[in-house]
């Protein structure tokens, strides 16, 4: 399997609204992209159409020669044990077999599944802000809260690829009952669409651009709007108790994270950071690290590739 | 490193009131016990000392020659990257350099500590309820509620010894102050002292003997007190949202419970199981099983003695 860094990785980035697919080298550079936009509300074999028309745009390629593997990060929940995906805005693909109907269209090379937070924490540790970490807590905050692990140098997918879940453990056990079933999880507090409808129940208005949502109340936030800035420590409150569990549990030295909902800079970093010596107290906690992600939008498909790579031993250690 | 099952591990369990080690074998067996009282409030070298007399009683066993390794369980905090131990319940200990010290008075043989959580885990997963599970949570909920982790098959316990620690990540972000420094922690809700403070504070007085810790509250509970299966009932709530939020993070397929408050049966085990299906609500969570611990009191040696030899390979795979 390990051809140095001359071989590739076909990656897909699996998501309600777009599915994307790129060819991915031993570097982390795209050499070729294709995208279509998810039929979300079809039938499973429309979507699935959508995705080999990705996969047939990357197999048209001069370099699809040189692919040796697929990677697939996906919308969740997944189940990388049995191949398959059930993610939550697919009504259509329900415990859909995934990785059986790629493995076909790309002549039986291996493909390695993981959920889409899995992805992001595979990219973050190859090539972005927890590079030569050994042990992070990768996040993703934004419209959901999604999230994975790096433990003692390598990713932690689990058995089902789920693994890092952390918008949707309960931090406010009597909380409010969220999307999930559960209550009071990281998401139900410290999601865009829910700082953005706390502010407003709060009693904040949007300004005249009108925007309602999380990135209208941080810009009221860094104007001074105290209700703004009280909705944004909630949720900063939340992802510290998150964070501060996970670091707990497991012993981890970074938290990496991104999404729309931390391009809100330092009006949800300090709070978070502040908040996070409230609830990390014990001596192997205490000095975590709360840094930005670094990379952007094509963390889904480099992440994809990194987790194929280091699962099949592709690129030496594609976490180095 | 590896001679088969005839290599023995001394063990060592160190705690606020009481200090125990033992020769163990390749199955597990304690072949020779010693024990003294933790001289919890004497200056760090006195509480050495009493270390230093159970290494000694070891030592004079026929059986030490072939010994190859020792293993430590301590209360925590622990650091394994340095080898010190700072006991909360002994002041003496403050970073104190255990495992040089052990190490000195054992020629130099190797000396893998542990925190006593990881320790129990090791040994459930080696000769207990966790055997034969690739990913598991082993707790102990008593006078403090601690834990351990088995992920992909093998102990994890995190760069310094201290992962699984359950009883302190925060459930309820607003909630009381814990003696960690946190809020809200599962142990703040969930262990002995707290199941009875809350019975009592509630309205529940003991019965005619008078016990009015956990275990009297549970004997109030047996007998239908409404009062005694509420606080009960709160702590399984607590712990079911950080046995979720554990299967949630690392993905784990069964859950271990010992310790004294785990005594009390179906009183505790039967609301745990219903509130877990009220938090562990995603797909890749909502099978995990809950057990009861089946090593009593010897599975601080026995798991000090296993967490030795799977760090160091000792007898094949400890794990299996």
């Amino acid at each position: 399997m390990h051809d140095g860094l001359a071989g590739l990785v076909a990656a897909l980035d699996i998501g309600g609204t777009k599915i994307a697919g790129a060819l991915v080298d031993g570097r982390g550079r795209l050499l070729l992209r294709a995208q279509r936009p998810t039929p979300a509300h079809a039938d499973g074999a429309t979507v699935m159409g959508a995705v080999a028309q990705v996969l047939d745009e990357l197999r048209r390629s001069a370099d699809w020669s040189r692919v040796r593997a697929a990677g697939i990060g996906s919308a969740g929940p997944v189940d990388a044990s049995t191949g398959t995906v059930s993610p939550v805005n697919v009504p259509g693909w329900r415990g859909f077999p995934l990785v059986a109907e790629v493995t076909r269209r790309i002549g039986g090379l291996p493909v390695v599944l993981v959920g889409d937070g899995v992805a992001m924490t595979a990219a973050e540790h190859w090539r972005g802000a927890a590079r030569g970490r050994a042990n992070a807590l990768c996040m993703v905050v934004s419209t959901g809260v999604g999230g994975g692990l790096v433990l003692g140098g390598r990713l932690h997918t689990g058995p089902t690829g789920n693994a890092g879940h952390i918008g949707h453990i309960s931090v406010d056990l009597d909380g409010d009952p969220c999307a999930c079933g559960g209550r009071g999880c990281v998401e139900r507090i410290a999601s865009g669409p829910h700082i953005a409808r706390r502010a407003r129940e709060s009693g904040w208005r949007p300004g005249p651009d009108g925007d309602a949502s999380a990135a209208g109340v941080a810009v009221a936030a860094r104007a001074g709007d105290p209700l703004a800035l009280a909705s944004f420590a909630r949720a900063a409150r939340a992802l510290a108790a998150g964070i501060a569990a996970t670091a707990t549990l497991v012993e981890i030295e970074v938290a990496v994270i991104g999404g729309g909902v931390a391009g809100a800079g330092d009006i949800l970093f300090a709070p978070l950071r502040e908040q996070l010596r409230e609830y990390a107290t014990l001596s192997f906690t205490a000095g975590i690290e709360v840094v930005p992600a670094r990379l952007g939008g094509d963390a889904g498909l480099v992440g994809a590739a990194a987790a194929a790579a280091e699962a099949l031993g592709l690129w030496g250690t594609a976490a180095s």
